[in-house]
């Protein structure tokens, strides 16, 4: 066996254990280190790799093959990342869509300097389902996308609740609607409004003597997170929340339908989808599939920043390629 | 607008005319000539595209970007994809999976040669179905998948079932079992033999006065074709058989199951779907986009056999990375 990739985590939340875990189903790398800005003595790891201080990580350059970044797409990968691409080959889940762009020059600008690859905007949206968009129009020029997301906890409207006075707690449900699936898949090529795709369902744990009225009205009625949506509220008692919500499940699709022939008298449905317990630890799984490919990718001596369009397959998987074209192709 | 890609269509069968059409999709491909060796006298092209001999082809060497092979995988493509990627960019779509391997060997020795990039078992299965393989693989490596085909018509069992006596023509439908689908789906890991993943399903017709009793009995005692799987035969009229199952439809779907977390507790499911109502129209669609990115490829001064696997998916699309970056990652 050639040697391991050596794998740092950055940052230790949901993601960077995810990332320590998948780690650990894969033969072929080494987690070398936890990198948290709280320091060894406040972090315990669930797996034998040290933890040490964020900033030790600039001593420890010839130890460390790839950087997974673990931090939130706000305000610590659009520092982390550039940072970091200009002394390690990384990978991040920056997932900001209409920041991508300005992300990709700064962390370009940063492993060009440095002679590193970077991967930015790795997991499955943006990730696999980026992939499937643009493989699915490429293949069926002609044609419509959707994506759908759920049934899964949305962190982001789920705090937005916990910030309402009155709420102890908090869990939000992002559901696709059913009818607006099946007319995707029967090629109906629908004009969706927001509220046609996808619905919102809420489970409320409120202080005692709140007023639940004044709540759901709040939640029901803010913009950008509900007012678009047919919201549903319900309130549950803190016990309930952690019985039956404790979860982060997540998933969804994408969904072309296309035509072809000089008629367009053929339609096709090109759909991926994707039913994950476990939001933080899929997408875990996907950026250690990306640390394999940015690290082989160095190794043949390419430099500069990627996206999964970028990054043919082969590079993903364990296996040589012949084994590839025997075992799967 | 970059010039045109300039596509050449070796074979004129169902295959050749989905690329046709295809083509005719793509603002950026010109189809420059269709080659067969029926000439051009006996072959009607459905676009203006001029027809030449087969022959021919060796005398338009720079006027051609990319050839589309679509002959057969028994006798045609094991020939013609040799011979002509030491003198072209090509494209075939051979499925013969077990060959794979030798087949590579052979186009890759030509490309290099040529100086040409070849893009062998483009399609979907091989093709857009490996990819997922690969793909789920790589980002579950504690998981199982499946591969389902169907519902869909196979030409090979339709054309076992034409060699025997006494019928006149003849459909095969290919049906995956759904209790097989909801137990993968459910993330069971079934075991699951030949007869438990799909059943087959035959449209016949038979000549007059034919002994039915005793077709049926070849066709679901058929080794290898239909011996192992649950067969069903209906009897149906030549007129009821072109009415209601002249469609060449297929599709099917890869599905991965996983775990994830240290403790194995999270499972997660990736599907990857199609259902189309011509098989070879879509896989002649995956066939032409795979020859925008030969030449690109080609462009950027790459050479060799590829398979899918070894394109970054980028490569596939019309627009910039910038663009792709921008609008669908």
């Amino acid at each position: 066996m050639a040697d391991k990739i050596r794998i740092a985590i950055v940052g230790y939340g949901n993601l960077g254990r995810g990332v320590e875990a998948a780690c650990d189903k894969c033969p072929d790398m080494d987690l070398v280190g936890i990198f948290t800005r709280r320091g060894p003595e406040s972090v315990k790891a669930k797996s034998d790799a040290p933890v040490y201080y964020f900033d030790d990580i600039f001593t420890m350059k010839d130890k460390i093959d790839v950087v997974v970044l673990c931090g939130g797409s706000a305000t610590d990968l659009p520092v982390q990342t550039p940072m970091l691409a200009e002394h390690f080959n990384v990978i991040d889940s920056f997932d900001t869509h209409a920041k991508i762009p300005e992300h990709f020059e700064k962390v370009n600008a940063a492993s060009v300097k440095g002679s590193t690859v970077s991967i930015i905007s790795v997991g499955w949206d943006p990730g696999l389902f980026s992939l499937n968009r643009l493989i699915s129009q490429a293949v069926l020029p002609e044609g419509r996308d959707y994506t759908f997301w759920g049934k899964g906890v949305s962190q982001g409207h789920s705090d937005a609740i916990r910030r309402i006075a009155g709420v102890i707690d908090a869990r939000q449900y992002t559901i696709p609607v059913e009818e607006a699936l099946e007319s995707v898949r029967a090629c109906e090529n629908p004009e969706l409004t927001t509220r046609q795709k996808h619905t919102r369902e809420c489970f409320v744990v409120a202080a005692e003597g709140a007023d639940l009225a004044k709540i759901e009205a709040e939640i029901v009625n803010m913009p950008n997170y509900f007012a678009d949506y047919d919201t549903t509220v319900h309130f549950i008692s803190k016990e309930e929340l952690d019985r039956d919500h404790s979860g982060i499940p997540h998933g969804g699709m994408v969904i072309r339908s296309g035509k072809t022939g000089f008629d367009n008298s053929n339609n096709h449905v090109i759909e991926f989808g994707l039913k994950l317990d476990s939001n933080p630890e899929f997408t875990s799984s996907v950026l250690v599939a990306y640390a394999r490919a940015a690290y082989r990718l160095r190794q043949e001596g390419a430099s500069g920043c990627k996206t999964v369009f970028d990054i043919a397959p082969g590079y993903l998987h364990p296996e040589s390629p012949d084994e590839l074209r025997k075992k799967i192709l």
